[in-house]
């Protein structure tokens, strides 16, 4: 299953909770766009969060951050890894 | 010691074996910045190189990419995670 990177902007201020809120809204519906997040890391300071994922596609990917309530575009394939 | 995500842009057509070289570029001296590159992930259609690392600073982690020949200036410390 590929990989991929997804980016969000505007979250300056995401408290440790609200990121764990976040991600737990994608773990409860993933299994049915067939995604897997397996991580995140977010800066609050610059409000940027990093979300690492295996899906069948980019769109999976997008659809269930927008179902979850933290929509992003930007979703990157990264078949390549060191 | 703190985490850090970086992105590089412009580097479509990527390799594997580039990125390959590229991380072992960083490693073979991040030691004397202390910075331990964890892992990277490329994207090579539309050219975005994420790094995870851990590193006293922001600085040490650019510091280390430019001396191997791949500055970025974004640098992102990452102290949430889930």
């Amino acid at each position: 299953m590929p990989e991929f990177m997804d980016v969000h902007h505007d979250m300056a201020g995401l408290t440790s909770e609200q990121l764990a809120e976040a991600h737990r809204a994608d773990l409860a519906i993933q299994s049915e766009e067939n995604v897997d997040f397996k991580h995140a890391w977010a800066d609050p300071d610059s409000g940027v969060v990093f979300c690492l994922s295996e899906a069948p596609n980019e769109e999976a990917v997008k659809k269930v951050h927008q179902r979850a309530g933290h929509p992003t575009d930007e979703v990157y394939r990264v078949p390549l890894q060191a």
